[in-house]
């Protein structure tokens, strides 16, 4: 018998990896959670049959969602990581020696407990002293937190279900009322095949707020396309005016990677130049 | 009743995508040939259920494999493309105003014949009259022609079947044979993810040649785990130093994509570094 996980990445395609063992599967109050042991990518997390994360390839994905904002601030103390429940961004975090309290907002304490049984190696950054988990959502955090965060990091699931709110203008103007005055914005904002209009309304969005807005890319082999795109919004400090990088070990997120994944496309920069 | 199309990208790993209809399926002398009309990326070509091209992201793979050769050498004139039956690259090649005469050697009539009849966005190079279409054995052709390209492009599929033999060191140095004292080589070599001795080998084989190898990246949503790699090979000219580029419509390919696209992040930089 073959056991295998499909997802169906959008209603005409479909990615299937082979299962050597479903390690856990449950309903927490938000989603369905699996954790499977594949073949091609180690322990694998799903939510909602989605692909969240995997040993083989998180590390492209919590290394670009965090280094870039983290090293275009000059001294990033503290960091808010909303979602994000598998602990990866918040490793990644605290790989900069300037951080003194990396904060994890994530609604749902059943994705952190899987993560921390299922995924040692992402999660490992949790058990650091300067981790501080609130099982809350995210958005009535935010609310509750004025001018205290340099960077706030938004490692959402897609904008369906539990994750919706956090795609919305709304939220964005929390989100620039809990940076300090020289605060940065990051977060996954999907594909530039799959999900032209909601990159360009987030775009929009963020313009309003930001004075610097950036749209920066990398590949996620488990993520429809492959190709992905990350927001940026920042009060002061430019991501391609970086002077210093701190020397972390990373194995997909360098100095000279940080700028060319700004560099676009022209059908990607078409998506967010045009009007 | 629904109809996917189904590959195998890996042992363990497959994509799925919806067919609306099935216009061609045959078998040639050389491979298993199907063209579908798919939901998500219009018309697409199968070779031995392979993933070749298909309309909506073919821009990305064609782009890449020949301009970056092409701006890179400061008159390509005569150009060389073997396999690339669909006609993807020859349309791109012949974009370049110096270009006299384009040739193609691909084995597979069928292949040609099946992408003038279905895929007429990408075969339309074919049609131009500085197109010279030769259907025959790449490595045959190759080897009665001394020093007569400038620009040597290898658009083939995965290193089984008909295409084994150019991934050889041996192929390489008839390649270097067949191009000019100033000439460019550039082949599609596979995923960083899964062909990681595959590009190791390639890259060694070619430094054994040429003065000038480097690998650069792009991200095509069809292959398995999305991020491609590409190995070029130059005698004199290096693609990191081009002082002009032509202007070209492209929707993937820019002068800054041409630069970036050779920064690599450092576990693609440690398989060609590794001894």
């Amino acid at each position: 018998m073959e056991l295998w996980f499909s997802e169906n990445q959008t209603k005409d395609q479909k990615i299937s990896v082979r299962v050597l063992e479903v390690l856990y599967s449950g309903k927490s109050n938000y989603q369905e959670i699996a954790v499977y042991k594949t073949a091609q990518y180690g322990t694998l997390l799903a939510l909602d049959d989605i692909i969240q994360t995997n040993e083989k390839d998180e590390f492209i994905y919590h290394e670009m969602i965090t280094h870039v904002a983290l090293n275009t601030h000059v001294n990033p103390e503290r960091v808010l990581v909303i979602g994000g429940g598998d602990g990866g961004a918040i490793r990644e975090v605290l790989k900069h020696k300037s951080v003194k309290k990396a904060t994890l907002a994530e609604i749902d304490d059943k994705v952190v407990e899987v993560s921390k049984k299922f995924l040692p190696s992402i999660s490992c950054g949790l058990e650091d002293k300067r981790a501080d988990i609130q099982i809350c959502d995210g958005i009535k955090y935010i609310q509750e937190h004025r001018n205290e965060f340099d960077v706030i990091i938004v490692d959402s699931t897609d904008p369906i279900g539990p994750a919706v709110g956090l795609f919305s203008g709304q939220f964005y103007k929390m989100v620039y009322d809990a940076l300090k005055d020289d605060g940065i914005f990051v977060a996954q904002t999907e594909s530039p095949f799959y999900n032209v209009d909601l990159i360009k309304n987030i775009h929009r969005d963020l313009k309003e707020l930001f004075p610097i807005v950036r749209l920066y890319l990398a590949t996620v082999p488990t993520y429809p396309g492959g190709l992905w795109t990350f927001t940026l919004g920042s009060k002061i400090y430019d991501p391609l005016n970086v002077k210093s990088f701190e020397d972390i070990d990373t194995k997909y997120y360098s100095p000279e990677i940080h700028n060319s994944a700004f560099v676009l496309p022209p059908f990607v920069k078409n998506i967010i130049n045009a009007r």
